[in-house]
């Protein structure tokens, strides 16, 4: 790529999202300065999304930007962490204008409601990819970590699950959905929201918390392996849509991945704050749907305990 | 890629590097957490490796984990920061337990000597590409920028200009060297040595700096732009080696990348300091190369004046 054009795609990167007060030194240097706040720890993070591996080929600028940040700021969120700066590598087969214009309004626009910065980056010519590098701030050891679960807490996710898995499916003509359902799906594959309103929630109440990127079964697990604990999962209590439910498609909600709802675990005698959480919080609804047990992995359904261990995780498109 | 592949991965990748003493949580969770010790800020900064664009398809494993991480370290290095934590998102086509154990170690070996933890990461399935986030420290406020070149100032550079790109013209068939060189050539391309020996000099005496990627004419020019000065280089006093001074192939020196040598400016006044640490540092000498004028850009070659504005900067392997 030339350097001029390089310059160029520069330009449609500065100034996005919101001025931190604690930067010392922003874009355009050899590398950027912060300043952690006294009291705080930064948290974080690094994911990185392949066209044709993470998202296909049709997948729209402005979709790709949204899901590059989101994800990432859905692994601040499971850590109970307060969004602050980010770095963005980005390879790009051309310099399309139109393309940039798409995809930076999308980047910024998200880092602006989550009060991001971005900080610096990388920019060459090569397929289609982008790497996020995340960094948020939690008071001294206030984190969430997936470690912490405690016999007899409860299993707690947010949200819906297995839609963004739907959508995929919809996407590659695996799953016909009806109208009404298709563009809700492939919303949820390919801008999911980070779940950054349960950061206060997750702090005060959480031992232990994951996101969900590759299905419930194979986050929760890293919870259960983390933490030297066993599990036990309900599926008629699994928070699915009416089309999951009526079709029995619960695979989707058990191992599909892409949802990026936030699962943790919480001590039941945090019950009532769950209640009152979800009398004010329809757009975030939590939902119990198992417990903490000693030892062992299992799904009860229909009476029949099944046993998770050997359950098969997500592929994500293109693997 | 399965899920038993990516722990597979995984495994190469634990313990590396030194355990910081700030390291809140590493590896194996959400995010990683990290308390930058009080008086001092943080120095960050990302960079992608791509194969086929920045470097060549034959170039093995442990050459590109060491770039990878090197060049990121340079960055630091300009900045004149002490490096601390990496993480890195690895691309893979297939899980080669070979190539991997000769990336790990080459990695785990460079994280080492510079005394930097790998707090965490991604891996995904996709053509080779390797980005490495690094965080470094600096006592607060004292990082170099580019932007602060005075008029007057010294121009310096370490090391020596034009080996790598004379080693990338050899593999790619353009160049032909004689034997002795081409081994040497290949490393310095290959094998960058970021000059982090550097950073208490720069901290003390430099007014601005800025590591050499593309190319000293490229480079030295953001200096001039950010600082809002003049420049001028002269040709006879770029450090270069026996062979681009015999055959005058001084475009390597001037456009050719990947040196990943440091330039900085020096006030006249420390011009002794200059010398005793050349005196000392044999391995990593300092050239005064110009100085910093009022306005413009040029190069003194041969009594000559030549106007550096539209010098062509350094393309990449594959651009």
């Amino acid at each position: 790529m030339r350097s001029s054009e390089f310059s160029l795609i520069e330009r449609y990167f500065r100034d996005t999202g919101l001025n931190q007060k604690s930067t010392i030194l922003s874009q355009g240097d050899d590398a950027a300065v912060i300043q952690v706040p006294t009291g705080y720890q930064l948290v974080t993070s690094i994911d990185t999304l392949i066209e044709g591996v993470h998202f296909p080929e049709s997948t729209a600028a402005a979709d790709i930007a949204h899901k590059a940040l989101a994800v990432n700021l859905s692994d601040l969120a499971a850590m109970a962490a307060t969004p602050a700066w980010f770095l963005l590598s980005i390879s790009l087969p051309d310099t399309n204008e139109k393309w940039l214009e798409e995809f930076s309004q999308s980047l910024k626009s998200l880092a602006q409601q989550y009060q991001m910065e971005l900080i610096g980056g990388d920019t060459c010519q090569g397929l289609l990819s982008v790497t996020i590098q995340v960094n948020g701030l939690v008071r001294k050891n206030q984190y969430v970590t997936r470690s912490g679960a405690q016999l007899d807490d409860l299993i707690v996710v947010s949200g819906q699950l297995g839609n963004a898995a739907l959508g995929l499916a919809h996407l590659q003509g695996k799953a016909k959905l009806p109208e009404t359902l298709d563009s809700e799906c492939i919303d949820a594959l390919n801008r999911p929201v980070p779940r950054l309103c349960l950061t206060d929630f997750l702090r005060k109440y959480a031992t232990a918390s994951i996101d969900l990127s590759d299905g419930l079964v194979g986050d929760l697990r890293h919870i259960v392996d983390r933490s030297r604990v066993g599990a036990m999962i309900y599926r008629d209590r699994l928070p699915v849509g009416e089309w999951i439910e009526t079709n029995s498609l619960y695979d989707y909600a058990l191992g599909g991945g892409d949802d990026y709802e936030l699962c943790f675990t919480l001590p039941e005698k945090h019950l009532d704050q769950l209640n009152d959480w979800n009398r004010d919080n329809q757009d975030c609804f939590l939902s119990v749907i198992g417990e903490i047990t000693e030892s062992g992995y299992y799904l009860t359904e229909n009476q029949k305990i099944i046993d998770l261990e050997s359950f098969q995780g997500y592929q994500h498109f293109g693997e």
